[in-house]
C-alpha cells in the first residue's frame, strides 16, 4: 500500500487575528486555506500548525512525520525559537521538503538554509503581477500555461539576495515596474527547498487556481525523497 | 489506465560483429542487453535499434512513440545521418529524454546537444572503477549506496569537455591516478539528458546490477515529461 | 609590455543598407557604432568584419588575433558559412570570448553552441525596456545600477530556450508585460559566452550610455582567458 | 594609484602550539607560512589574525581593511565568537571575499554561509591526493597544469555537503580509492568564496607550490570586488 504524502501548512497566524482586511479575506488563517485546497486533492494527508503553539506547532513527532513543510510568516520571525528553526534545518537535511512562501524570504529557516540575507525590494500597493513560466517542463510548472495574473498582489523586487538558484521556473512581472525571480528551488542536504513569492495577506492569493496548482505541484515534487523509497528497492 | 515509458535502446552494433571478445560479453548487441534488464522490471515498454537499419532504426514513428532514448555508439559515429541526429534532437526539444552511455559522448547527438567538444582522455586497460555518489537524493542515485566498484573498466579522465552540468550525481575514481563525472545531467529544451560514463564494450558492465539500476532510475527520471501529464490535469 | 584586448565586431550590415529608418540611426552600421565607443575607451584594439566580405569577414587569422569577437545578426543567419560557424567555434573553445546582440540569438554559432533552439517570444512594438541589475556584484554590471531604461526596444519574452545560464545577470522588463533574461553567460571549452538581449536596429540602444558600459565591460570579462597569461606567470 | 589588495590570513594556531609534529612542519604557524609566500608575490598588503587574540583577532576596523579573509581552522571551531561569525558574514556580503581551507569546512563561518552541514568522509592516514584541475579556464586554475601530487594529505571523501557550487574547479584523487570536489565557488552577497581542501596541519602542504599558486590565484579572483572599483567608473 502506498504512502500518502504528509504536509504540515505552518502559519505564523497573526495578521489573521489582528487585521480585519486579512480575516476578511482569511476567516480562519492562510494555513486553513492552504490546507483546504491540499486536502481537497485528496492525495495528501495535511495538517496544520502555528506560532502561537508549544513548539510553534513544530513538536518533534509533527516534523519527523512530515514529508513537506509550507512556512508563511511575516510579523514574527524573531518568535521562532531557534531551536525549533534548527530542528527544521535537520529534517530538511534528512529529505523533508520545504516550501517557503512570500514574506517567509526573511524566516530563519529560510536565511539560515540559503547563507545569505534574503533582502529584496518591496512596495505594498496594488500592481498587478504576471507570473511567467519560464521552465514550463518543470514538475512545478505541469499546467501553469505560458503566464497567469494576479490582480492585486504586493510588489517584490529585484535584487533578490539568494544564491543563485539551482532551478529558475518563474520571473514575476509588476504593472508598476519591476521584476523578480518569483519561483526558484535550491537543495540542502537530501531535502528539496522551492520559494514561491505570491501571498501577501491582504489579497485572496491562495484562492487563485494557478496559485494553488503551483503549490500542490511543489508539494509533490518536494516530496521526492529518495530515503522513503529505498527500503523497498 | 496509465502508460508505460516507451524506450529505445539505440546500438551502434559494430563492436559486436567484428571483435569475438565484445560478442563473447555480449552475444546479441549491448542493446540487447540493456533491453533485456529493463524489459524484467516490467515497467517499459522497450524496442531496439540499430545503425544500419533503414533511417538508422530511428524512423518518425519510431522516435514519436519513444519517451527516452537509449544511446551507445563508439566506432561509427559519422556514420549516423545527419538528418537523423537533427530528428533526434528536435524530439529531445519536446520533451523525449535521452541517455547517453559511455563513448556515446562523441556522438552527433550529444555533441550538438551540449555545444562543446565533448573530449576527455582515455585509456584503454583494466583500471577499477570506483563510481562514487556524491548526490544521494537524486532519483537517479536511489538504491546505489555510497559507492559501487566495476572490476574492469576503460580510463576516462578529466577536463570533460562538457557545459557544467544542472547536476552532478556520480564521480568516478580509476585505479590508474585519474577523476571523471561520470553521471551528469542537463536540460535541452523540454528533454531531460544523462550521461552514464561506464560501459566499454569489453567488458561485462551492463550486467553489472548496480550500473543496471543506475540506467533503470534514469530512465524513469528521463521519462518525467509534463506534456504527457498535463492534458489529464 | 601589456596586451591590448583585441576586439572583432561582426555586423550582418543589411538593414543598414535597405532600410531608411534603420540607416538614419547607424549610417555607417551598428557594427561602426559598436567600434567607435569601444575605440573610445582607449583600451582596446578594435576591427569590425561583416557579412558579405570574403569568409564573412572572419579569416583565420583575423579570428586568431581576435580575444573578443561581438555578433549582430538578423536577416541572413542562413547566410553566413557553415565553415565560419565552424571555425568560430573552434576559436571559443580555444579561449576566444564571444558576446551575442539581440537578434543574434538565432544565429548559427550562438544555436550551436546552446545546444538548444535558442527561440523567445518578440513584438516588434515601441515598448519600454526596463533592464534590472539582479547581479550587481558582476564584473560586466559594473556601474550599472539598479536598472537602466531603453525608452523604445523590440520586446523579446521568456521563455528563452537557451540551457540554464552560469550566470543571470540581467532581468529584462516591458512595459506591455513580458520578462526577459537579458543578460546570461555560458562557458563553452575555454571560451566565456555573454548574451545580451537589447539592440533593435531602428533604435539607438548601441548610443545608450548604459547599453555601451555593459558591452565594454563584457569585452572586459570575456577577454579573461587564461591561455594568454599563463606565459608570464 | 592602484590599491594593493588586502589580505588577512587567520590561523587557529592551536596545533601548531600543542603537537610537536605540526610545530616542526610549522613553526611559526600556518596562518605565517600562507602570509608569508603572499607577501612574497609582492602584490599583496598581508596581516595575520588568530583565534586567541582579542576579537578572534577580527576587529571591525581589521575586516573592514581586508578585500579578502583567508581561514584556516579545526579543533576550535566552537571557540569563534558568534558575534564574530556574524560579522565576517556581513563582511562578506558587503563584498569581501572568503577562502577556506581544509578542516575549516567546519567552521561556523562556513557553515553559515553554505546553509548545509559542510560534512564529509575522512581518514587521516598517508594518503596520496592527486589534484585533478576540471577548469583550466577559470583564473584560479591558471598555472596549474593538468594535474598535481601532494606525496601525502589527509584523505577527505564524498559526499561533501555542500549546496552545488556554482564553480567546481578541482577533483581530488586519493590513493585509498575516494574522490573529493577539491576546489569550489560560490557566491554569497557581493562576496565570493572559495574552498580549497588540501592543508592537512601535519603535512608541508602551504610549502608546495602548486597549492601556493592556487592560493595566490584565489586571493586575486575573490578580491574583484566591483564596490571598490565602481567610484572611479
Amino acid at each position: 500500500m502506498s504512502h500518502k504524502t504528509c504536509v504540515t501548512v505552518w502559519g505564523e497566524n497573526r495578521h489573521e487575528k489582528t487585521n480585519p482586511a486579512v480575516t476578511a479575506v482569511y476567516p480562519d488563517g492562510m494555513h486553513q486555506t492552504i490546507a483546504y485546497f491540499l486536502r481537497a486533492t485528496g492525495e495528501f494527508t495535511v495538517q496544520t500548525a502555528t506560532l502561537d503553539q508549544p513548539e510553534n506547532g513544530l513538536s518533534r513527532p509533527v516534523l519527523a512525520a512530515s514529508d513537506v513543510l509550507i512556512w508563511w510568516g511575516h510579523l514574527a520571525h524573531e518568535e521562532v525559537d531557534d531551536a525549533i528553526a534548527e530542528r527544521i534545518k535537520s529534517r530538511v537535511f534528512e529529505g523533508m521538503g520545504l516550501i517557503v512562501l512570500h514574506s517567509g524570504h526573511h524566516s530563519k529557516i529560510f536565511k539560515s538554509l540559503m547563507g545569505t540575507s534574503c533582502s529584496l525590494k518591496w512596495r505594498e500597493a496594488n500592481d498587478t503581477e504576471r507570473i511567467w513560466n519560464i521552465l514550463p517542463s518543470h514538475p512545478i510548472a505541469s499546467g501553469v500555461g505560458e503566464s497567469f495574473d494576479l490582480a492585486q498582489e504586493e510588489m517584490y523586487g529585484e535584487p533578490f539576495e539568494v544564491p543563485p538558484p539551482d532551478e529558475l521556473i518563474f520571473i514575476s512581472w509588476f504593472s508598476g515596474g519591476e521584476v523578480f525571480r518569483s519561483g526558484c528551488t535550491w537543495r540542502r542536504g537530501r531535502g528539496r527547498v522551492f520559494f514561491f513569492r505570491p501571498g501577501h495577506e491582504t489579497f485572496p492569493t491562495y484562492k487563485h487556481q494557478v496559485a494553488q496548482r503551483v503549490i500542490i505541484n511543489a508539494v509533490k515534487w518536494a516530496a521526492q525523497n529518495p530515503l522513503s523509497t529505498t527500503a523497498d528497492s
